[in-house]
């Protein structure tokens, strides 16, 4: 039976979701949590592949398990042999060839921010630390180039063989207190794409470019016009949306 | 010169705030800092003795210190020789009798639970993960019996030669979204005795316990009738007042 299950985890301790050998990634740590569960090695394929230190509250994985119990039973043998750092949400039976990453439709991430002149050790790990001001309308205007159907090569490279073409459903900026966050949901992303997004924003904000500049670099393609990659810690994958 | 500085930190990594032989300590973590800085070892007084595991966004320390720029500088020197998870948040000139702790009139608390099914991974360093319910109405019923000045003793112990008799200003639980927190503000605390409080008042959140019954082992004054200390994770030293 294929189960599609949502996944939370710290990524902070992780070299990112895909299996590597010799490191610690997310997705071994589910593999290994599902073998002692079925008593043999078992496959995890995920919806977004999050980089080093990136974080998610809703990422969607599935994988195929002879499982005899409710899968209410099956979150909580996984919760009990998973790390601190990762927790399986929800558990349902999906279509046996249900693939969390082709059949997303659509992907949601966050980047938070922490606006502070000196930085906050309780939150290093899960936002961008900024001193200097930055300016959240300049920044809105810049984002709202960002909506429709794109070349995203300015801002990241696609898997082989994939083209750069990407949709952007939405792309907000928000701010609550000293946090400002972005939110951005489109039907994928390419490698580093919201970090690169974020980080060349970030100087529309503190105004060495300007919004109208942002505009004509997406359009440029060319990926040397871009800021460099905002911290990993600040992003986490949200949500993930199928048909 | 004696300096008083506002220090915030995680304290994950730390056997608490008071310096021990062979673990890290916020203590020792900031006298480094400072004797790298001065050149000379370097004391470090500070406000509140917290726990292996408890976090502070407001403790207050006091050192001597022969500086010769403004406070503003030596914030900028101390945060770049502390580790990323201890920062200094301000720093000012002090009486030179100046005692963190002695001269402190008000020190707050606040205890964060999260309550969910499933343990969130991104909070789990900061919050007692529940699962089960909670009465926040009764567990504030509960800590209306905590404001005046009582004997503590059910709820931990005084420093050797002190007597265990605290006043408690405020003592308040709140709720939003899936967290609760509770808010506890006294002139000073026993060992421990946020956590035992939190604890035992969860029983009541949970029913095993009556209000009554919790107003009642207050004036027993034995430790026994006390629940388990709640998690050191969950405990924040917020602020510390001075006349």
């Amino acid at each position: 039976m294929r189960y599609r299950a949502t996944l939370a985890y710290d990524g902070t301790a992780y070299y990112g979701f895909q299996r590597q050998s010799a490191v610690p990634t997310i997705q071994a740590e589910v593999e290994a949590a599902l073998e002692r569960i079925a008593d043999a090695p078992t496959l995890v394929l995920g919806a977004g592949r999050t980089d080093t230190g990136v974080h998610a509250t809703g990422q969607v994985i599935a994988f195929d398990l002879d499982w005899q119990h409710a899968p209410a039973d099956l979150v909580r043998a996984l919760n009990a042999h998973l790390p601190d750092d990762i927790a399986v949400y929800e558990v349902e039976v999906a279509p046996p060839d249900f693939h969390p990453r082709f059949d997303a439709r659509l992907r949601r991430y966050a980047y938070r921010i922490v606006r502070s002149v000196v930085r906050d050790p309780l939150r290093r790990l899960y936002a961008w630390h900024r001193t200097g001001t930055l300016d959240l309308a300049a920044m809105q205007v810049a984002a709202d180039h960002l909506p429709g159907r794109h070349d995203f090569s300015t801002f990241g490279s696609p898997p082989v063989g994939e083209n750069p073409v990407r949709t952007v459903f939405e792309a907000a900026w928000a701010a609550e207190g000293d946090e400002v966050t972005f939110s951005i949901a489109a039907d994928a992303f390419l490698y580093r794409m919201v970090r690169r997004l974020v980080g060349t924003m970030a100087q529309v904000g503190q105004g060495r470019m300007t919004p109208d500049e942002f505009h004509a670099i997406l359009a440029t393609r060319q990926p040397d016009l871009a800021a460099a990659p905002a911290p990993a810690c600040g992003l986490t994958l949200i949500e993930v949306k199928y048909d």
